[in-house]
């Protein structure tokens, strides 16, 4: 971290400025410029709060030049972490395709989906139970009971499953979950992330929607720094104010993720984009531009699905999906 | 609501979206024109899902014409609701300025800062015990045992007491809070605003850094639907493209919320701006514009603090700003 | 275009309204519901300033169900259109790669540039003569003699030329130029866009960083309704809160512009992105995604580039990059 | 400016990073710490392109220190600037307020509106004769024609005008006119900017519902460096995910500006809301945040305006609002 004493300021303020940061913990190496004193600070910057130092009244600004996050860190982690699903592996040039309905609405609708989206390539399936709902009036999951079912479509099909969590007071419901979701409105909920980090269970982090990827990061390192390695993260669109999509899908989310970390990066198209005939393209882009993975939402009736139906492709537009999925990614493979 | 049909839909296509309409409880007008057919919606619309009926295949576009959220509607609550807080009333015309450091962090610093805001007038003590942080390693609070020494500050001062909750696991120790206040990152954790609604307590609800007015009043909605009446909305700043300040503080909120919503509305300078010397102009803005109140952050120490330092009013800089925020406010109670 | 008339209006109210609609040339088609009544507009309701009839006070919403552009429209234009520049294809299934340096500095230096992006497979060569920087003391393009040197490569390579216009006034010196380019910063500069409606060179209309996709439209109706139908659009990335890149590339507006017009649409990764690492798994990402064509930076010698050398790759890295397109275009294509 | 070596960086690398600055003028000192080495650059680095500089192999990230604006900077210029419009002064603690219509549309129309603002205590009348319009089918304005009315109900009140200039072509009908008005969507219409820096009458500078703060300060600076002093900085909006206002009036503007700037800050609440029964509040909180000036929309019959009519107050709203401001001005001039 670096720091520049304004113009003019005295030797004692300086000083006092230093006595300051050294009862932080810090070392100060300071440079004294014909137009500007510069002072280097080593140490763990990381607990240094960089609006408060640029506050101060003789600080003229003040630069952070590593990253705040850690074990997320690629720098301190060259390899590509790769997180094993049951036997799936996601990350390190593994691809997985992960499918299935926003909410899961029956016994039967979970199979049948789970079925068709197996028979056509997925590898992994998707259903909400606890769902976060912008009105109260919406349909909000079918909770315990939904979670339930999941498990009966996994011990049927094979499949792992993904699932969303809500309030870490559910974490008992979720144990045979093999990845748990962290939702774009929970990217922050730091108290939920510190419990899950206590966990081994992979877990899915979402982007929310106006964070950016190094808050992203940050919320990861919430997940790491207690200890759980196994983090997927997820480029599922930010909020501007373009008004055709729901959201804007960021794949530059890819190659600056890649370069700063070494988890592994897999994009929601459906969420991001809103609208189903624009999924496509959108999934397409996404494997060319080196994600490790995609999540695709299926529903087996779109127009009847209790909720997202409109970015929800049917079974048969999945399968037309995940073999243009396949020949994309053959196609990158071999760059 | 309402739907528009697309031009050249076959009158057994139209039937049959009739019968899926009426299936979900609505009744429906229609009405054939020229050139476009266009069906009016009656019923609870509220349980209808626009993205998905827009997303149909005979369906051009589709208008909601009223409000997804009821109990905060001010067309169905005239008057405007007055939080009535251990006497002190906020909204209908009455104004109260609540002030303290971001952090509460030690029982001496919160009662100094407490003795000082009063003497210059404002009314609620605010502080943090349980702080969430983007980083794991920043300071999380003194949790608990904070929450003990704001209650102390309290009892000596007679100040009633705002505090952030995250986790509604933590609600047994906020018995003898006067105020919870919900953050912006927790905006839409919706398991945590249905546990609010229970209480009685008024809840502080601040808007998402991303989120818009309608998913502000309906996050409102989540608790009064609970029929927990008691909530204030809080303004503070949007994130935008602009970087000198940390936020956009949309002043707009005040007008815009006033029409659509009985609930008094507050505004925080501090958190939106993140610099102390732009905090005082935008405060005054703030009353100007219409705000039912003001949330500033003071600390005894800013330099010193253990978090928000750069946007901490000293206790002088803060009685300097009361006293301007009371002429304005004399000068727009004349108006 | 719908108008819903706010519950409670007089019969006269809704008269008077329904004269003044009239007076402005539309028919009016009333639908008196249970509890609502709505007027349907019938006409050339381009003319309608929606934001004006939603701000009369009977009219409680107002919905334009047909797009405000025309000449841009697919509805009216089903088939792409393909722009031909000097022999080459853009549009309708063609595909063409763009490349050059930001500023055209030397005749060595840009006749060097398009004979190696030549060579690997770019049949456009762009290069700006006129540059619009944010700073009055930036470089600000060698004008005249940088179109002079442009044309020259074009006499030597036989490339067709791709350069930025900033002012209908230097026109004249544009007669040799194949494809005039309008800047993202000029995208809503309707003085510019009229006069360039009456050639008919191809455009090469550029997304403004802020605009959206409707807006891109309206502006290419600007030049289409004067009845140039050349017209390339060109996402170059939106302004966001996001701070690793530049901007954030929005490849969605490949599809969304696909479904709405028939214009061809062409992606610039170097200027959305503008880190040169990371413009490869773009530019794949908009291949894969649908693009009808690339611009690309490429400079002979980036760290001494007078403009933009951070975003350029090297005649190397763009050889690499352009055999990488061809394989994900076959891909595509055989899709 | 500072930049920052990366870790590992041999002597010769940074040898020749040095070199290379110092072939672009400018004087680098070097600080070697234990874990990082320093440059500070000493010299015009106005003219350092600061993203290629942080793109070089070896630098790990760079800092520009001081603004890239001169002429509009405070540090050089610490005096206000007071702009003076045929007597009537704007800055420096003067205040005005400019009123009148969208778009000037009948001789009858413009001096009635003049006449009515006037007697409410406008001082300045603002009318557009060219109008930049999203819509090629919109209507255009009056052009040459409006600008003759406009100088005849000058010539009758005796108010100085503001008009919109769109193109440099124009500019011999502006001779008699007041004040020049930039219109957003020219912020960075740079060519524009040259030659209205050759003049010496006031100009309007509006800032992009895109653009940042200093983006704004730098177009600033491009009338400036051609020594024009007389530049009025006007905040009206950025564009933001809100929906319920046009764009969100970002107040934050006025501390921003004033601590970086000397140069005059107005506001236009009407563009900014766009919707007139917000203007009022608006209008109030700028006040009271500091503004130099108001300039408000006000139609004689909004609901026939020829544009703009949602945000246009009528002659009597704007009687009782410029009531309001006057007293809202007393109580900030007394604090």
């Amino acid at each position: 971290m670096i720091a520049v004493v304004k113009q003019g300021s005295s030797e004692q303020q300086i000083e006092s400025l230093l006595t300051w940061l050294r009862s932080r913990g810090l070392r100060a190496h300071v440079s004294v410029g014909e137009f500007q004193t510069i002072i280097g600070l080593i140490g763990d910057t990381t607990k240094v709060d960089i609006d408060l130092l640029e506050g101060l009244e003789i600080v003229e600004s003040v630069k952070r030049i590593s990253e705040p996050f850690k074990n997320a860190n690629r720098k301190f982690h060259p390899e590509d972490t790769v997180v094993n699903v049951g036997g799936l592996k996601i990350g390190g040039g593994n691809f997985q395709v992960i499918a299935g309905p926003c909410s899961v609405e029956s016994p039967e609708q979970i199979l049948f989906v789970a079925e068709s989206v197996k028979a056509s390539g997925a590898s992994l399936l998707r259903g909400g139970a606890f769902k976060p709902r912008t009105s109260p009036y919406d349909f909000q999951g079918l909770r315990a009971e939904g979670l339930e079912m999941l498990l009966e479509a996994k011990a049927k099909t094979g499949m792992p499953i993904v699932t969303e969590i809500m309030n870490a007071v559910h974490l008992p419901l979720f144990e045979e979950v093999d990845v748990i979701q962290v939702g774009a409105r929970n990217m922050q909920n730091f108290e939920l992330l510190k419990e899950l980090g206590k966990l081994k269970k992979p877990i899915l982090l979402k982007r929310g929607f106006a964070n950016t990827l190094q808050e992203l990061l940050m919320s990861a390192e919430y997940i790491l720094a207690e200890d759980n390695e196994n983090v997927i993260l997820c480029e599922r669109g930010i909020r501007t104010f373009e008004t055709y999509t729901r959201n804007t899908l960021d794949l530059s989310a890819l190659p600056v993720l890649r370069e700063l970390s070494h988890l592994p990066v897999i994009v929601d198209p459906s969420h991001a984009i809103g609208v189903s005939r624009y999924v496509n393209p959108m999934a397409l882009a996404a494997v060319a531009g080196g994600a490790d993975g995609l999540i695709i939402e299926v529903h087996n009736d779109p127009p009847n699905a209790v909720c997202d139906g409109a970015q929800s492709l049917t079974p048969e537009q999945f399968a037309d999906l995940a073999g243009k999925i396949s020949r994309i990614r053959e196609a990158v493979m071999s760059l």
